[in-house]
């Protein structure tokens, strides 16, 4: 009867090996894909960042419009290797895990079977059993039992022994999947730092270079020189002239009422 | 009349400047804070994963269970870099950035003062302008007219030239506070960068070195050697000897009933 237990055993660890696959890997899937989600939306805010740096940079003088485009290009850069990362993460990450859903599935439906096999070892076992109390005598229908149960046990030994193989080929899959699969997790976010550092060095460059002294002699131009007066003089030495008698043209007028 | 309407000219751009600095600053916070909430997302998502790594480990057989748990360090440690890199965007970047709301207020509140100063000379110039229409033999009322267009017109002037000091220095803050801003975020981001591809190098030398056959040697023993059997026997071979007369004890009748 110990046989029977030690299946038992052997079936309950698979079945614990194929549940705790099934949760853990289906937690694994769904926690990385909402890392893999997040990722996709910090690329989306800086994608819009890189756009607000565009207009904002159409609006500067020379020297600050080429440092703030070059700046939203390296930004730019950066969230095409973030959308590369988000897009590997689905494919070497995320898939392989979702896959696990049909092979656990596949791996379930193996184990009812033995479970079935094994109901039926026990079925044939019981029924000898009976047989042995009440007709110990009648040998032709104990010997005929003793074959089913010999039959159904061969079956039982012979599942067993498929499934044990069928679990431990699943439960070696399942290792070295979590290891390929982490690795790729690593690599993937890896080569996003790296070229990020890469990038980001070069914008920090571009940075540092900017002077402010010639965007803001541009300013002043702008500022003082729309009427070519560098310096505004006190209007009263215009005039205070005699010689130019104060008078308010219509164009002036207009202007002057829409300042009250 | 056109130093008036230079001065006009000069108020709009000073106008214009803040007004594009009100609006491009104000979404860059925006947008930095949100890139940030983003981020800080991603590290939550992230630390999920880094306990379901732990708790998975604890299932786990002796070497991958080590692996993991090593794997979850290291992703934890990235974390805690996202986390500095989340604060320091929050210090560096985001509060500067709102900090230009006050300063913003304050430059808007002078230009307002100027325009006002404005007004006041053209309208004594509009009232010197209407007494030499009306009465211009009246010398000393239009004398009077002149020294407070005189007066408004050196107040506008200082006003002015105050004021474009005023506006020069928030140009300038402005453009050396955003190349400050930027490369502070380029900074930041960098360390965050180059901090996680040094802890994902050591991560993925640990997930390489993951030899599953040990684990997997655990595993075999675990399945079939709960009752000592390394390979369960055909259970015919015990049932069929005649010296052990088949019967169920208590416990054994439990657990078929159990498996029917």
């Amino acid at each position: 009867m110990s046989v029977v237990l030690s299946r038992d055993s052997q079936v309950r660890v698979m079945e614990d090996t194929v549940t705790n696959a099934e949760k853990h890997l289906g937690q694994f899937c769904s926690m990385l894909a909402a890392y893999t989600r997040k990722t996709a939306q910090v690329r989306d805010k800086a994608d819009r960042l890189v756009r607000q740096l565009t207009d904002f940079a159409n609006t500067e003088h020379p020297e600050m419009r080429a440092t703030l485009r070059s700046f939203a290009e390296d930004l730019a850069k950066v969230q095409d290797y973030r959308q590369a990362e988000v897009e590997r993460l689905e494919t070497k990450v995320i898939s392989p895990l979702k896959l696990y859903g049909a092979h656990i599935k596949q791996t379930r439906a193996e184990i009812k079977k033995l479970k079935q096999v094994q109901k039926n070892e026990i079925k044939q076992l019981a029924k000898l059993g009976r047989l042995r109390q009440k007709s110990p005598s009648d040998r032709l229908t104990i010997s005929q039992a003793e074959t089913s149960v010999q039959r159904a046990s061969a079956d039982a030994s012979h599942t067993t022994h498929q499934l044990g193989e069928t679990i431990e080929a699943f439960q070696k899959r399942k290792l070295t999947d979590l290891q390929k699969i982490f690795s790729d997790f690593v690599t993937i976010e890896m080569v996003l730092h790296a070229k990020a550092v890469e990038v980001y060095s070069s914008a920090f460059q571009t940075l540092e270079n900017y002077d402010p002294e010639r965007d803001l002699e541009d300013f002043r131009a702008k500022m003082h020189g729309l009427y070519g007066h560098r310096d505004a003089q006190p209007l009263t030495e215009t005039i205070s002239s005699p010689a130019v008698p104060w008078s308010l043209t219509g164009q002036e007028t207009v202007l002057i009422l829409a300042l009250f």
